[in-house]
């Protein structure tokens, strides 16, 4: 198996609005291939699913049942301090859930973390270690 | 936000098992940043992290307790129907939990599911609407 993964699938209560908050809060635009039954948005080399939690559940053939931490995180790197703190702001002003606001961290970086409708938590960070091409790829081996 | 995504963190109860999975069943290469506290491997563009649940869950101060259906899968996409099942093969004789034997979808594809320590769901599947460049990024859209 090549280091890689294809799609991340999110399972979501209401496919509408959690389609609209990646719509409007982070500014993502749907795939032609995207329809009522599921979203696909498509990132660096990989797609962003979203589709019905039930459904996503009965396709993996598990329980649907499932509560508190999911045990996950999605992190969208910056290239600069202070462009977290511009998003933080740009989505706060957009009724985003801010989880924590970003703060000095440990190992070096400056991180924060907002939630989606489902409670998937995004940590908007800079880490001054890790170097990322135009497109937002991580270039360096982290 | 560009639609991007840097890192995928997984929350482990084991470190050191969970990464000898990563290693040893799917082949994948730790990078030199990773330490006894966290694991990296570098995917196509972004970065798997292993970290563990409880220290992942108070990175982001929200509550470690969760339990059941995490809401989420990732996909590994194959260039063929018969490499998910070279792959399924591999991995069931590795000793990997095979949650759903690949059949053909509804979509159009032929998909099954594997779990990690951690239950975390990796869809390997074939999806021939899907284009994947040589170092299998998805290059259409979706």
């Amino acid at each position: 198996m090549q280091p890689r993964i294809t799609i991340i699938g999110l399972g979501v209560q209401d496919l509408k609005k959690s389609t609209a908050f990646y719509q409007e809060k982070f500014g993502w635009k749907l795939t032609s291939a995207s329809n009522e039954n599921i979203s696909f948005f498509q990132l660096n080399g990989l797609l962003l699913s979203l589709y019905p939690k039930d459904k996503l559940a009965e396709d993996a053939t598990v329980d649907p049942m499932g509560s508190g931490f999911k045990g996950f995180t999605l992190a969208y790197n910056t290239r600069t301090k202070e462009e977290v703190d511009e998003i933080f702001a740009d989505l706060a002003q957009k009724g985003v859930k801010i989880v924590k606001q970003p703060e000095e961290v440990f190992w070096g970086g400056y991180s924060g973390y907002v939630a989606d409708l489902d409670e998937n938590l995004w940590e908007i960070a800079f880490n001054p270690f890790l170097e990322l091409d135009e497109a937002g790829n991580v270039t360096n081996e982290a």
